[in-house]
């Protein structure tokens, strides 16, 4: 070997393991909220909402025609009957969007189309098919032959909302849904957290940048772009640092860096537990607050959490597989939990093993798959595996969710229910 | 009623409804995919993939240690055994991103980290933990016990992808996933699509923008915000232009712009099928050749579909409901085919029916509902229906799915299977 040497033992091999559930909760613990801004309706898609929202009018905000026909009092056509025609006289046309300046009194009409306002005096609406017309004397007449129901096919004030009724709670993701409902309530300036900055590299001398050409006994940088894209689907802003050799100054100058100008730092190792592990070193100085260095799981083990100047570090393995594991366990969810999201974890399902599963490991494993659903059931299929799947970069497109083995299970048969982690946004299909 | 006359009743009275996939089908023989452009990887998350990638080089790209360890040549320990060490004398040492200058021959060995390229002359990697070391005259040694066979822990050349596979097709959307496989594989500049514009316009006297206070008898445009976060989330780039009252020039005057300066031009009516339909006269005049303008669905049955100038433009009900499941029927498949997705469709599930649907219709009904995972089975729970569905905006944002009721059906009793179109992404969570 070259102008390298450093001693490959380090303390990475005196963990103490703790158990996912933990290490979620010694992070939740030390979340906290981050920073509203207002922006405009029309940037608010995808941001994640600050304050909950009550409904400042009821909805419909005025007695809304369900119909393009006629509006009457009920009680006028009491005698109504197929024998016993009614006449009303129509004193008036209304659109949406109109407002009639004529009160319906007895004996009077007027034609309203659906989603128009119903005029004062009216309590009901009749549909145009169930009338007849005639025009005499220049004025137009219509007629009915049945007995209508005071509030027929009228919408009442606030039959959808109520005025103060909650519309959407602080936390809420804005979709199409959501842009619907603030819009037709008039908030179009939105309160929405400020995406939280995730600062994004990647450590190790074998990583190569993505337009490098390849070099003997190294890779490229591919965890970095994953990570960004997971950041983003995430609601968080991804800043990102590259790949820094192996020198813990130079690791500590871009950490220093990247903690300043950032709310989240993560770095994902080079290519597994085996390189010299600079955030294993730099998080047991005594500056950090070390939160765990290992976790009982599979892929991932030796995924780090720290905080730095009241900041949240995560330093993720190199494995492609366990980089994303480790995201989605312990990063997702703290993006989510800045935004004050209810549900920052992955959503578990049960799902019917599709394929036997052999291996066995002492250790919680996070098996990458895909669901199906026939016939009302959910099949989790998982990625084939012909290596060691924390290695496995190239089915992690492949998988929308994390097929979990406990560790007592000796592999797990065919058709036997599992417990699997819906990956946040599955094929986005 | 004010200064507004015209003839409310207009050519939608006499309309010819297709059946949904009649009306797909016409709209996706006249869709042509998009062109292309090229992004940086950092750029490209969401974007479509615009060509099928083939895999540059083998992956792995050198023979790769599984291990820690030390590499050697197997047939040195076909000997050795729990009564018999033999020692290697340790030559080198190959962290991660260097390589060897040493070639191991018999008798010697190079210590080796894991992910780091396997020195010439090595056929396998022992792991640390099976060796025992010592140091004699300066130099290290070390022992085993085991007969180790060729090839162990070594990941050989190609084993995840060989020279020339077909790593991602054109029309895949670019994810974590596939970033990862992107900057494997050194493909810096990405080959998308163009995101097709989409012009969205909404037509209604009613209409007031998101920040107008509210007046009697109208209401807020929440439509176009509505679609805006729908394009957004089908891959689409939507172009705002806000609201027109009811004149069919003006109308006619934003759609030629919007036409010219547009992939796509999506308007969506007032509040119902009773507006005066500006869309619907425009589609007949005889420089537009209409697909079709009425669909045998609920909500959403005079949804309409037209060429104009070589595009595409879909007159969506201003409906809330019936606008959001015509986006979904219609448009989204557009924006996804424009850009050679091979799945432009909703996906289609079969899930458990968790309550009773009583309403009948002489049209499919597509209800939209959110569905739940529990012992592995799919139920679908129908939006809670005070009101008719299709004007209610508040449940929009709780759907994950559409329920699909066919016309024959006199309502779908609970437990029931029915099939569901799951929304794209569903609750982004």
């Amino acid at each position: 070997m070259n102008s390298h040497s450093h001693d490959m033992t380090t303390a990475k091999f005196n963990r103490t393991a703790v158990q996912v559930p933990d290490a979620q909760a010694k992070i939740a613990a030390r979340v906290t909220v981050g920073s509203i801004e207002k922006v405009h309706l029309e940037s608010a898609h995808g941001r994640t909402l600050a304050e909950t929202i009550q409904a400042p009018h009821p909805y419909p905000f005025f007695r809304r025609s369900g119909m393009d026909g006629f509006a009457i009092i009920s009680t006028d056509t009491i005698d109504a009957s197929s024998d016993h025609q009614v006449w009303f006289r129509v004193i008036d046309e209304i659109p949406c969007g109109y407002t009639s300046d004529h009160t319906i009194v007895s004996g009077t009409t007027a034609r309203i189309m659906t989603g128009a306002q119903v005029p004062e005096g009216a309590d009901a609406v009749v549909m145009m098919e169930m009338t007849e017309s005639k025009v005499e004397n220049g004025e137009q007449w219509i007629a009915l032959k049945r007995h209508i129901l005071s509030g027929a096919n009228i919408t009442p004030i606030g039959l959808e909302v109520q005025e103060g009724q909650q519309l959407l709670e602080a936390g809420t993701i804005i979709r199409a849904g959501e842009q619907s409902v603030l819009a037709t309530f008039g908030i179009a300036e939105v309160p929405v957290f400020q995406r939280p900055k995730v600062a994004i590299f990647a450590t190790g001398t074998e990583l190569l940048d993505v337009d490098e050409p390849l070099q003997p006994g190294r890779i490229r940088n591919s965890n970095s772009y994953m990570l960004r894209s997971l950041v983003v689907e995430a609601g968080g802003e991804p800043v990102m640092y590259g790949s820094i050799a192996d020198d813990v100054n130079t690791a500590r100058a871009k950490l220093e860096e990247a903690i300043q100008d950032n709310d989240i730092v993560v770095t994902t190792g080079g290519v597994s537990v085996g390189d010299y592990d600079i955030m294993g070193e730099l998080v047991l100085e005594e500056h950090v607050e070390m939160l765990f260095n290992k976790v009982t799981m599979r892929p991932g083990s030796v995924t780090t959490a720290a905080i730095y100047k009241d900041k949240l570090l995560f330093a993720l393995s190199g494995n492609p597989g366990a980089c994303f594991v480790g995201f989605g366990l312990f990063v997702r969810p703290t993006i989510r939990s800045m935004q004050a999201d209810a549900h920052p974890y992955m959503e578990e399902w049960t799902a019917i093993l599709e394929e036997e599963y052999t291996k066995v490991n002492n250790f919680t494993r996070f098996v990458r798959g895909r669901t199906e659903i026939r016939n009302g059931m959910v099949y989790a299929i998982p990625a084939a595996a012909r290596v060691d799947e924390s290695s496995v970069m190239i089915t992690i497109k492949d998988s929308d969710c994390l097929i979990v083995v406990p560790p007592e299970k000796k592999g797990i048969p065919a058709g036997e229910q599992v417990r699997i982690l819906k990956l946040p946004s599955g094929h986005v299909r």
